[in-house]
Order: structure tokens, then C-alpha cells, then sequence
């Protein structure tokens, strides 16, 4: 018999709280600045009730899931990475057991390993493709670090990291580039955009092509509030083409992102000719955690 | 006739002055921390006598040539980019008149701009390429933003940059990279080295390929001292298949650079299956402000 959750997405630097009613709906949602960074040593209880008290008190039945860096080294207990390929069925099995501050138990869900050609790791993102409920396809999820999701057969089978928002940042605000750079008016950005694109299909490369960032502004050939639109689209291109490498045709690709996300990683996958289907992280978060659910339930 | 000459590399944080003889012998150097940012506008004569003023008393004959940054829209003046291709004499045909403050004039030597694709311009480099006396080749200038040019009966036809040192920088001291990155200690750095070589083989490219030095690390796989070697290597290799994918098969290849730059760039060069010579900046300097004296006096 299916019961209501509580969820949180609990990340480094924020945590998410959803109350999710027996049939799926968000009954009530929270963002907190209580990253784990900001949580003491055996402080895990306190916060959570901070976050989700509220929660709690309303559906005193509920579930409670926790996803994310909640369950890494510096998190409440680390709860081992599942090595790929893995069902939704044996990441909910590998969920460890925590007690809340009233005695509740609740359960923390492990980020996933991949050591298919590279070891790579996540954490929390697994949850989401989950929530996407594909047989087979792949999943896109931009973000400082995007992470890329191959599934087949219901299983993630394998993935990669990308440091693309990451790298975006320390070019925009901290490079030689970030004294050209200035916020875009007009018509800046889609030109940005559109020169970003093409310079990732020249054959120079990413290191190459940054650097005409620079060259452009410097030679009249493109405005100062380009730079970060250019830079934006060249790297989403470039991750984008490191990922049809790596998994192939892309067909039946699904992309996890809202705001400007989903509109730079939409106008590059158009660029390059992939169709896609778009969730919000939010929506894919609450699917997730509700189809996990089930499976520690069984 | 011959005369002997002083010139300057004269860069933004740093000047590099030689008093070099009629045969083409350094008869004297300084390294002065007087680069074009720390001169104040009319500043330049002041300047320079600071910097070479001894060599001025010693051989007041000498033809004074300056390369770099000081012919930059922040230099001296602004000496134009001369567009490639570009002969030695070209670029020599192209150096504006200045006066010293005893009222002697001195030539500052224009940069390039290439209009190849994509726009790219440099300051200071042209004269290393030519001091390298190339009929046809290329040569590759590492560097913060290093620099690969081509060069076709003598010309300069076309050259690229790369944001290679500046990025490694930022990757190494200012991402999330740089908490785990420690010293290099025993074989941290020939083993970053191998990884950071075969990591920039794999098909996901540079963005998938540096988040794999944190999830290495994390996964006990590598040492952290091993993080800035491992990023070195790759970024190298990436600009390597950069300039290679621009400049087709880098037959005779001279790399001009010394110290730590030309190990990291010459272990990539080979792994790379890249032969190539190798030449000091220094030596490329010299004999390169030698060449386009020439061309000034012709």
C-alpha cells in the first residue's frame, strides 16, 4: 500500500524537501540553504528537522528519502557507490538506514559508479534518471558537473561527467577572457550563441577555440557582451559531442534541466541535430524518489 | 654592415633586454620586472633607459628593436598587425619609429593577425618563428596562450592560439580540482603524466576527461600529486590534436621552449608519434630580432 513521501535532495551547498502524496502529487516542497557543508558532525537530525519538520508533522506516516551528498564521506553516513549497470530495484536495496531525531527511521540512497573505459561517480543524479522512467535511451543533466546516463533494459548501464558549468565559470569570471566580457544586450547573446556553436565545429578544439573569445573582441568582430554566450554554447557543443563519442547515436535522449539550461543544452542539441524529451529536475526528482520508494518497499 | 643591436622582449609583466654583437653573439642580458603594465603613459623612454640603458652606454652604435606587448594598444604606441602570410621583411617593413629620450630612434616590431577561419593575432611570437629560420614547417610556442604557426617559403601563412597555460592554471589553483591536488611526490608525476596522455585518447573529450581527475582520486585510483601532471599532460594533448587537426600532419615541427614547458610539451609531442626540434626561447629571440634587423636596414 503505497504511502506519502518525504524527499530531499540534499546537495553540498542546498537542500530540497518535497511532501509527495500517495498519488505522486508535490503536496509541498521547501529549499534550504542547509547544504551538508553547513551541517556539523551528528548534526544531521537537527537539520533535517529543520528542513522538513513541518513535513513531518503534517504526514507523520510518510517515508522519508534522502538523496544526494547527504549520503557522501562528508555527509550524514556514507552509503557506498552501486557499480553500474544498475536497476532502480538494487539502488533502492542499497539504501542505508538512518534515525531521525524522534526515532523515525529513514533511508539514504546511494550515489552510483561507473568504471567503464574511466571510474566515474554521482550522486543524487541517479535518482532523477530513475524519475525519467526510460527502458532504453540516454539522459542529459546540465550542471557544474553535467552528468550523462545511458540506460538500457530499465538499468543504468553506464555514464559520464562533464565539467562544463564548472570550467563556463572559471573562463566567464576568472580567465583574461573575464575583463572583455560584459553582460549582454541586445542581440549579444543569440549572436554569442551562434558563434559559439560554430566555433566548436572547427577543427582546433576547445582550448583553441576559447581563446578566439578574446581575438574577436579585441578585433571588432564580436561585442564584449558575447563573450559569456559564446563560451556557454561552445562548452555545452563540446560536451555534447563528448557524449555522442562516448554513447553513440543519442537517439531516444532526454534532457533534465529547466531555465537557462534547458534553453543553451536545447538550442545546442538542436544545433546538432538531436531530438530530445525535456523534464524539469524537479519532476524527474519526485518520480525518482517515488519509483525508489517502491522498490524499499518490496 | 653590420651593427649589433639591443633588443627587447618587451611583454606585459616583463621585459627581456640582449645586447647582442655584429656576429650575433649575446654580449649581455637582463630580465627587468618593468613589463608594460608598470609604465605609465609617456613612461616608455624612462623606461627603456632603466631597462637598457647600460647596454645604450656600452655600444651606443647598437640599432634598438623592440618586440611584444610594447607595440600593444597599451604599449609604447600601437604598432598595427601586420595580416599573414608575412615574410621576415614584411614584418621588419612594418616596425614604427620611436625615440629613445637621448633622441635616438628605435623600431617597434608589429605583431600578425590571421584571418584563417577564425580571426587570431599575436605580439612578440613572430619574432621567435622567425629567428627559427624556417623554410616551411611549423612551430609550436607553449605558453599560457601558446601559439602553433605555419610557415611556407619563408611566410608566415597562418598561426593559432591556444588558452593551454592559462586553463591548466585555473583547472590546477581554482576549481574543485585544486583541494585534491597536492605537491607531486615519487612517481606522482610520470604517473599523472601516462594518465593525462592516455585520458586525452578517450572519446569523451577534455571536458569529460578532466573530471576524472577528482573522480581518480576519490576513487583511490590515482594520488593527488599526480592531479596537476595528469592535467598538464592532457591539456597538452589536446592542443597537440588541436594544432594537428588545423595543420595536417606537423612535418618538420620545431618546439620552442625550455625548462618544464618543453619536457611536458616534448613527452606529448612523442606519445603524439611527433618528431621535432627544439629550440630555446632565448635563442629564438635572438636570432629572430637578428633576421629582421636586417630586413630594417635593407
Amino acid at each position: 500500500m503505497p504511502t506519502p513521501l518525504i524527499a530531499l535532495d540534499w546537495g553540498t551547498t542546498r537542500a530540497r524537501a518535497f511532501l509527495v502524496g500517495e498519488d505522486g502529487a508535490v503536496l509541498g516542497k521547501r529549499v534550504a540553504d542547509r547544504g551538508i557543508q553547513s551541517v556539523p558532525s551528528g548534526g544531521f537530525p537537527a537539520a533535517f528537522a529543520q528542513i522538513a519538520g513541518e513535513f513531518r508533522q503534517a504526514r507523520p506516516d510518510a517515508a522519508v528519502l534522502l538523496a544526494g551528498m547527504v549520503g557522501s564521506r562528508n555527509g550524514w553516513v556514507e552509503a557506498p557507490y552501486v557499480a553500474c549497470p544498475a536497476s532502480p530495484d538494487e539502488i533502492a536495496a542499497a539504501g542505508l538506514a538512518v534515525t531521525l531525531d524522534d526515532g523515525t527511521r529513514a533511508t539514504i540512497l546511494p550515489g552510483l559508479s561507473c568504471d567503464e573505459g574511466a571510474f566515474d561517480v554521482m550522486r543524487g543524479e541517479e535518482t532523477l534518471i530513475v524519475g525519467l522512467g526510460l527502458t532504453d535511451g540516454v539522459a542529459c543533466l546540465p550542471g557544474t558537473h553535467s552528468k550523462w546516463a545511458e540506460v538500457k533494459g530499465g538499468r543504468i548501464t553506464r555514464f559520464a561527467s562533464f565539467m562544463t558549468g564548472e570550467i563556463y565559470g572559471l573562463l566567464r569570471e576568472h580567465s583574461i577572457l573575464s575583463r572583455l566580457a560584459t553582460e549582454p544586450v541586445g542581440d549579444d547573446a543569440a549572436e554569442g550563441a551562434r558563434r559559439g556553436l560554430a566555433a566548436a565545429q572547427r577543427p582546433g578544439g576547445l582550448l583553441n577555440a576559447a581563446f578566439h573569445a578574446r581575438s574577436d573582441v579585441l578585433g571588432g568582430r564580436m561585442q564584449g557582451g558575447a563573450v559569456g554566450p559564446y563560451l556557454s554554447a561552445l562548452l555545452v557543443a563540446q560536451e555534447i559531442e563528448g557524449a555522442r563519442a562516448l554513447f553513440g547515436d543519442l537517439a531516444n535522449l532526454h534532457l533534465v534541466a529547466d531555465g537557462v539550461l534547458a534553453g543553451s543544452y536545447g538550442r545546442a542539441l538542436a544545433a546538432a541535430g538531436l531530438d530530445h524529451g525535456l523534464t524539469t529536475p524537479e519532476d524527474a526528482f519526485v518520480a525518482g524518489v517515488t519509483r525508489l520508494a517502491r522498490g524499499l518497499a518490496a
